[in-house]
């Protein structure tokens, strides 16, 4: 449905770059479900620009909640918030030579003219700060459930972060950085690369990493309400991924069925599987261990480096070279966007089988599942 | 919405391995468009078990329409058909112990014990018979509009095929092959690991690649619903992907914007870009570019080998070789799946903008308003 | 969605009249739920034609069930089943010429001639036996919820039943009488009518009283979703229906507040309204009352009375008389369609609070509202 | 889904009664669309309260478009806007007690006490004017598509209006009148009703009778979706209406069916029914004739009169007498609510089949396709 996404629980979006505001509306979601200032913000900054590796348009990014929470609580109507564009440039981008690997071209064929094209308009990354918004109230509301969920930079022009070992503990440490590698020396590697690039006029991408921990079996749905084709679908909505893939992935490839199989045994009184391979999840459905998946970051569009591009209006071959506030890297910011999001989608998900009141109420599906 | 997907133009899928029929009820159709049995049946016939690569379970796979057809042609009412399930042998892996990297355990958990366990039940890779006769519908209505879509097995245990020089011959090459490569020496190799993976027990997966070509700009939606989010959304309901990605995918990762962008260029008249690492979407809208995107199929699970698994019900641990019939490699039928599938969501996605009324042709409202 | 409704339980129909089945698939079902023949065939029986007050088209109906049912209970994976059209007889009319009220002409506007004008085609009343078979599951679902649904013809060409004043014993008895009325008195007034409109190659209508007892308070949404507008977009699916009140209706529009509003008091540590004008919602939740709503159902326009008419191919006027088998009445027998359908209904809304695993599991309402 | 309506065409609702602002979020508008401030702000006009007949609450209602509008124009991007609530008086009914017949026990009982009360919150009438900026745009549209909807009050307390009988000049003189009445007698009659009601402390309802001319026939759907179910869907989500009907609605339970078909004839080359006791729909689809229905909307139930009622939270039995600012009747007010509201679901049913592209007239397409 367009800019509304989710079954139980929906977000609908809405703003663009340089226009008075962003904001959203969560609808859905339970009476009473603690709407906790401190962490939103906290998600908020984790979002925000960093150092000599953002831009540096800088926004307070508050949230204004219109509607849907009263004294520190949800009210069970759509909440609604908004976040105020104060760092507006129009004469940034505003021209119409359409920037490569941007979202112009597209725009302009499909809205033929009448988008905002100022600063990306409604395509603009802006826009991420209404999903990490909305999805941090879902976040927080999972973590009540022990569920948690949390990436690392996996991998950034070659450089290799560790991989999780500890799933909750380095999740609750990757929680508290802003860039957010496993590996100090891994943290050092990539933030050199990113500044050569800088530099450079140039950006760069990268790969995520996320684990969602603590999710009981049986969520998702069989066929086309896979677990994977929802976090996907929703996942996909940032304009920077280009691919996703769960478990092993495309490395699976490569394997044999008895490489690849994850074999299951009987530990503490509790069923779990020898591998991960699957990503904790097989035909759609969670299986109780945790869920990984990884999404490619593409290099940050805007460039300083001359371009060949085309003024679609008058039809003239041009040459560009992006000025304006840029960032070299968004993957480090992108990881908390993927965070909130797929909160949002598991909790969805969640609501789907039990009720959006489960979020608030004693879970049930630990009597249903305990052996 | 489930076993439900689509917007405008949605497929509903039912049934179970070994129960009397699978079947599909596809909405939202316009009357008047042909519905031919000949093209349907050569889609079922290449998704088919083939040669010695395959199960030896032989399905005639015959789609009996029960409503929205007649005399050849869509009625606009809802299309409804079964597929019989004739080669059943209930006894096949009716077990309790759960099958590792199968949907088994999952299943368990959701659905308590209640779900029909044989030969996977509603899990079962039949069902992809009722996505690919459905798909097949939109598949040529799209082809008569110009948007062709094809794939080929790019990569199979390390040996990669060729990669796409020229789309819309290649395209049609590839589909009228069983086994869907662009280079000879490829296949042979390929086929070759297939031969030793099933004398082994074993089974294979690999990466097929696909191209949506003659789409045209403009089509997918900003955000939620962009045509990487709906591509992979269904995508992903094929139970044996575990990773998607678009253009250059998880490659991007290694590049720098200066690298990875797609700059442009009027050719002819027309706007093009030099590249196509964004896979023909920018922004979640297609560009007027070939659609590419790469789906890695995971090894099939159920092979002959030894593994340990666990029986749920006693909580026990088990040991377990899986006899019965099965595919040491589905790579090259689940191409078919892909390509129909892709069918649906581009349809969908073309008639959320232009109504279901442009996959017949001329629209005709005009003339109704025109009194 | 066209042919699918609902939002947590969806059903999806399709078929047509003279087609070899008509049939549906209903998806997000708890496993475990009974799914009990014998009570489903009940309300079949009773949605039958009955004596000499009906068509003498006679089907079987027995549903034959596809899938998501083992050992009688559902599996959780989409129930679909198959009624199967026995009596066909494709020469009854078959013509052009449309039949005045009936979807006709309406049909050849939208399908412009591509739909299946025998008997109705997909307009058939007979679809409402797959919306019955389909509703009987839930039906009986919310009986062991202590949800108890019930109709009464409360008028008929003037006639009018007496009204309700113990709906539980009424509504008990009411689901075993095939004609039903309150009154024995009003129950012989009115087949008299329908004898001698039957006698007169003519057609009645009627008015329905519906009721559901035992809905918790708290079930429905504001705005968009209120358990009026979902109940009203579900009971107009019925051709026949052509309007649909709440309560006191369209009588409150000759009312004062102060007669209109239904003051409140605490009864034997329950909260009640002393009146139920407002049919036991407000502002689109149930507020634990009865929910009641009437639903006016048109003559059935199948008579066999002389009528102008036109063929829209050959754009000539003509005069029609409608032979076949045709009901002089159908409200007797949309009844049950109203009262399997409103379950339907209900038991969706429920499911969107409490997760459709509150329709097998302990009801946690009661909890939450005990006072 | 809750607070959002509509399939191709969606609007999400958003506030309270003494929040900040109220608003909404309108997606699936074309590229190019004319926002008219002026046409807007005109029906903004009409649903605000009026002379001595309407409560004493001004707020100036002002449109505060967010996102989606550029020069005029929509972008084809969600279109969101915001309407601010100035004149606040947050004291106003904010006790425990509840109101009879409005919505504040059984929001207690959804909500369990974490829901704005003040003025009623979510559930208060001022959301309306969210639906009436929204369904203005589409109103404008269909209007320059021939598409014109208007509304008289063609009873109140037992005053009956003048019936139709010019529809497109009634319509249009309908439109600039405040109070919708075709009679002048019956207007001034009315009016004394009101102030009658209002002097003593009490309220009253009426029946809305709504036209919708220029629609073309085939808009619609069988089953589900039939454009009855679509339009109750939407009219019931104002809190007031308790019962509609299409076309000669509740009476047709009176007829018998020679009375009730609407006969059809060819009279200058088009097919019309001579009689329109369907209100311009059969199945479900429209036929091309005017589509009628009517609204009953229930006495104001804020009245100065004394009430019993409780207190929830003490559980007490209480008499209320309910101050503040009130209407003495909103059937004038909500006239036009139901014009616009019933604008966006028209239009959204006809984007379904041509796309809503169809919105901004000569379709593209073509062009696209056609290098």
């Amino acid at each position: 449905m367009k800019n509304t996404f989710g079954n139980s629980i929906t977000l609908t979006i809405f703003g663009e770059s340089h226009g008075p505001y962003i904001g959203g509306v969560l609808d859905g979601l339970p009476p009473g479900l603690k709407i906790d200032a401190d962490y939103i913000n906290k998600q908020m900054e984790m979002r925000k620009p960093y150092g000599d590796i953002s831009t540096t348009r800088k926004e307070t990014d508050e949230v204004q909640f219109v509607s849907g929470v009263l004294n520190g609580y949800s009210e069970g109507t759509p909440l609604a918030f908004l976040i105020a564009n104060e760092n507006i440039r129009r004469n940034d981008y505003d021209g119409n030579i359409v920037r490569p690997s941007h979202a112009d071209y597209a725009a302009q064929l499909k809205y033929e003219g009448y988008q905002d094209k100022s600063g990306g308009g409604h395509f603009s990354g802006r826009l991420t700060a209404v999903i990490v918004a909305a999805g941090a109230i879902l976040r927080e509301a999972l973590e009540e459930k022990g569920i948690i969920i949390g990436s690392h930079i996996s991998m950034l022009r070659g450089i290799r972060d560790d991989e999780f070992s500890d799933y909750e503990n380095q999740i609750r440490m990757l929680n508290e950085k802003r860039f957010a590698t496993l590996s100090q020396t891994a943290e050092q590697l990539m933030i050199k690369e990113i500044e050569e690039a800088r530099e450079q006029a140039d950006s760069l991408g990268g790969v995520l990493e996320t684990a969602i921990c603590g999710l009981p079996g049986g969520i998702g749905e069989p066929w086309f309400d896979s677990l994977e084709g929802l976090l996907a679908h929703g996942i996909f909505s940032i304009g920077a991924v280009k691919g996703i893939e769960f478990g092993s992935g495309f490395a699976m490839a490569e394997m044999k069925g008895s490489e690849a199989n994850d074999q299951l045994m009987i530990r503490e009184g509790r069923i779990e599987t020898l591998t991960n391979h699957n990503g904790g999840i097989n035909g759609g459905i969670s299986n109780g261990m945790p869920v990984i998946f990884r999404t490619v970051i593409k290099p940050t569009p805007s460039i300083g480096k001359l371009q060949l591009s085309v003024d679609p209006n008058k039809m003239t071959n041009e040459v560009l070279s992006i000025s304006g506030r840029h960032d070299p890297v968004i993957i480090h910011r992108a990881r908390t966007v993927v965070d909130c999001l797929s909160a949002l989608i598991i909790a969805d998900a969640v609501a789907q089988r039990y009720g959006y009141m489960w979020l608030t109420g004693e879970s049930k599906w630990k009597s249903l599942y305990s052996v």
